[in-house]
């Protein structure tokens, strides 16, 4: 039976000579594998308290918004610098060339929210840990991450780990 | 009882003066709020046949991502120019001052496939229309939209409208 990694294709090059893109566009638009892998994610967290599912800008919002509706909870988005139009707080973070920003609402996430943060693939994790700090300001505390895919020689998984947080992935493929 | 449009904030002056930007973010985040947008978008769709749901970025992914779940079939992101990995096919629409490019990818759509169109919120409908074009462009059938708000006074459904689309939304705000 074709498992979650069987829907994703890799595109050779893309967005950069030498990188092999994880394009999760080929699970999502299969009925079959869109469903299997939003109820893989979700199945660890029955019986766990969450109050609230951020996702990453802009592929984290297709899980995260039907993660959060099948929860019954309330979704927050993590956006880059300038999208949201509310009081914001920013947070910088490196990239392999240069910096970027994320920001969230100021209001998204109340004191003690118990928060699952999610995103359709984990390499580097800087993104992760600047969501992760922005929710963590506002109070919230984020109790897992979840991604679709895991690239961990490009080390996100222990960043995160090394942060204390949980981190589940549905499956992984070598290299970068 | 509060209803979708209660949940909705308005920002005055974003991205630009004179814009009351219509923020569903407060709509999004809260449990009871984004549970009863996305369950009556579904409502009318009970019992009709679709096959695809797109979603244009960004926001149109966070629903359309709780919609094709709900409704088990395949979610496709109607991308800005340059973001998606695979082969697209491109289209151009007006802006308000100058133009921009929604791309889509040429595999996401199969001829035949019958296709409902998401996003958070319908104005001018110029990426609503580039959307429709793309999918029509790869022998998809769109029929349906749906918007959380539409602002009739940007004449946004009766453009998708005389395109023989038919167009839901879940509330409406006078001005632009």
């Amino acid at each position: 039976m074709k498992q979650v990694q069987d829907y994703i294709r890799t595109i050779v090059d893309f967005p950069h000579e030498g990188i092999m893109f994880r394009d999760v566009t080929t699970l999502f638009a299969d009925p079959r594998g869109f469903r299997m892998a939003i109820d893989q994610v979700l199945h660890p967290y029955a019986g766990i308290d969450i109050d609230k599912v951020a996702g990453l800008e802009a592929r984290g919002f297709i899980i995260g918004g039907a993660i959060a509706h099948q929860l019954s909870v309330g979704f927050v988005p993590v956006r880059k610098k300038g999208k949201l139009p509310g009081r914001t707080i920013s947070q910088e973070y490196k990239l392999e060339y240069g910096e970027a920003i994320v920001e969230i609402h100021e209001d998204a996430i109340k004191p003690g929210e118990k928060v699952l943060l999610v995103d359709d693939l984990l390499a580097t994790g800087g993104t992760a840990e600047a969501g992760i700090k922005l929710i963590e300001r506002l109070g919230g505390e984020v109790v897992s991450t979840a991604f679709i895919i895991d690239l961990p020689d490009l080390g996100g998984r222990r960043r995160l780990e090394a942060l204390g947080k949980e981190v589940l992935a549905l499956c992984s493929f070598e290299g970068g």
